[in-house]
């Protein structure tokens, strides 16, 4: 699929080498409810409200990243991220709960479940542990496989999907053209720092496993949003 | 009970405040079943794996306290409870699984289960981005937990049992004692830090919320154990 | 003075607790060389460069208060300072420098002097080791005094001043702003934190100190822009 | 001469690559004055007081190792460093300030001046935001030096020398063991993590970088050290 090229040389690989993880993680069947509308609007809810505590650490995430960053050009990124995931992404999900009558200070102290703890903190963990693409190669699965999806879903679904919204988000041009960015700065940043026969490299290998993982809690994720708790 | 007394008195209040859970943590299937010997051996050994990958993170939590430690007694503690941990507890994973044909570097390449990422960099994360109590309280309901656990089925266990050398290494004075001094620094670092009205300390808040969540990560973990995958 | 009361009510009792520092730092000899224009190019120059340096590590240091946010109010205000030293008053040394014949990556790879150093790890490190308030209260001597400096030098700068653009940065309105918004969010994070009793806590006496620290800091820095290594 | 070159091959690579200032720092005025017992006893006591500071944050700088470290054998072996600097190393320098009458409390709240805060803040920084070998490089200056130090000192000084405890302490085959033990660990790492070809890495000059700055910070310390504030 040509739209699935165009991020990054180095995501290709990833995925390449993790593709039923993969396509467990962006066809999934939470996606699919979502693309053809038949989503209960409480599982819709429990996920926003879920996800809004994901987007809270992983706004965080791109924070450390900015910390972890080797160039200017890196910093600007992962800053220019951290303001869209703050003032665009995350007023989506308050606006959308503020219309299902939630408020944002319930909201921020709703109760994390397990499969989103685990999720944002191996991630932050990485980061605070390792570094620029340790950090990196984890925050990726979300920030592509959304991109993945919104695209897709833009695609196929009804004008009257209940979550057109949600979908429109993630195949905005806004959001795909930040995926590019991102995926820039990753094909540059895994040359500059493993070379050009990175895969060679003994640390290819950890970050290949970090990006099966990242995945893995993707999926566990869409599975906890099929269940109200 | 007198022994679920003596740890200390912050943990005690703790503990009360959320007495459901840390009956169904202290008192798991998984607990019960290595009281009677009943646990499967593929089980138990499931389990040592999970730990030891647990143990290695549990030991960094502990490095990191060292760092937001604020005296050097705390400095002095919590380096030497990372030492027995490195020197003693994991060695004793490392040498029973040897006599189950496990090799240290099976051990250290073993795939982590998503109830062992979430509890362990739960922890780290708590240790990175928060200071010296919001760390020690994520540690404690193991260290206490394990305590008490070691305590009771060291009464109660039949010598023949096949995990009595799990069961006395918790039970053991040294572990106890290790307990005590633990204690005695989260009682001190308490009144240090929020004064002695700390039950009125906004932060205490905070600090029960993690109490609960580690206590729940606990329990979250020995589901994980009474199933091969 | 009117301008020094409208910050922040924390900042002011930081301020006057450790006047003697403040007043040696706000208008040390470098400042008032600025002032009167009578600062030797050279230095200006110099000090441009490892000014350059320490806003990478500055604005680092903000990308780290969003990490150790309570609030996405907390995240929102640390996000946007973030934002502007990036994409402003960094913007501002690079176009400065290229005028002089300097480029980016020639400011990128400069030699930091050990005053820079000093300076910059220690507010990182205590933001990597301790919590909001250690952060920020580390931060503030450096807007606020160049708030000061920027608003008492554009009143008394004549507009031939070579150094006039440098001066109506800081005493711009957006510059005033910024520390106002900043200044607000210091007063509440240290009310939610220490309560109204603040000055009781037995953290405001590491938060004075802390204060006090980065503030000599800052004296140290300007020692050395008034030498050419 | 052979005993530089026993601790590591990387450590003769970075020295070598290094020289002036690493004789500017072996060689220092300040050691001179140890050696031939010249130093005044005022300039000997301001120095462990700043060593003291200097100690409690060099061994979070191991604890932090611990964190960084990809394999158990390098847990171990910066947890055993860390050890036994907190139960030795600042012992020592403990009971020798009671014996000048000082106390304790009276090191731990002395004032840190600033070449001892840059030092230890620059090798804490690069290990939180940077990796395993970023933070092992900034530490060996210290560690090594002292031993290239206490080797020569303890074949030069007169018995009566009054800073002969100094010279034996790391002169001593316990510390001469350590930086052996700590040297295999870091020609293993570099191995492990560059490949062979390390010197061809990008990185490797980031890390001669690190090694050159915690070199000058070292003869900075000894600069601080020769004059009573």
């Amino acid at each position: 699929m040509h739209e699935n090229k165009k991020y990054s040389k180095i995501f290709n690989i990833l995925k390449s080498n993790n593709l039923t993880n993969w396509n467990n993680y962006t066809k999934h069947k939470f996606v699919k409810n979502i693309a053809n509308g038949t989503l209960k609007k409480e599982l819709y809810i429990k996920y926003l409200i879920q996800d809004y505590l994901f987007l809270i650490h992983f706004s965080k995430a791109w924070a450390l990243l900015v910390l972890k960053s080797n160039s200017t050009e890196e910093m600007r990124v992962s800053s220019a991220t951290l303001h869209a995931l703050i003032n665009e992404e995350l007023q989506l999900h308050i606006n959308t709960c503020k219309e299902y009558g939630i408020s944002e200070s319930q909201l921020y102290n709703a109760e994390e479940e397990i499969a989103n703890i685990a999720y944002t903190r191996y991630v932050l963990e990485n980061g605070y542990t390792g570094d620029f693409l340790n950090l990196l190669i984890s925050l990726i699965p979300c920030v592509f496989g959304y991109g993945e999806i919104g695209l897709e879903l833009s695609n196929v679904a009804n004008k009257n999907n209940p979550y057109i919204k949600w979908i429109n988000t993630y195949g905005s041009n806004e959001y795909q053209e930040l995926c590019i960015k991102i995926g820039n700065m990753l094909d540059i940043a895994v040359i500059n720092r493993l070379g050009n026969n990175f895969e060679n490299n003994l640390k290819w290998n950890i970050l290949n496993n970090q990006f099966i993982t990242a995945t893995k809690l993707e999926i566990n994720f869409w599975e906890m949003s099929l269940h109200l708790k």
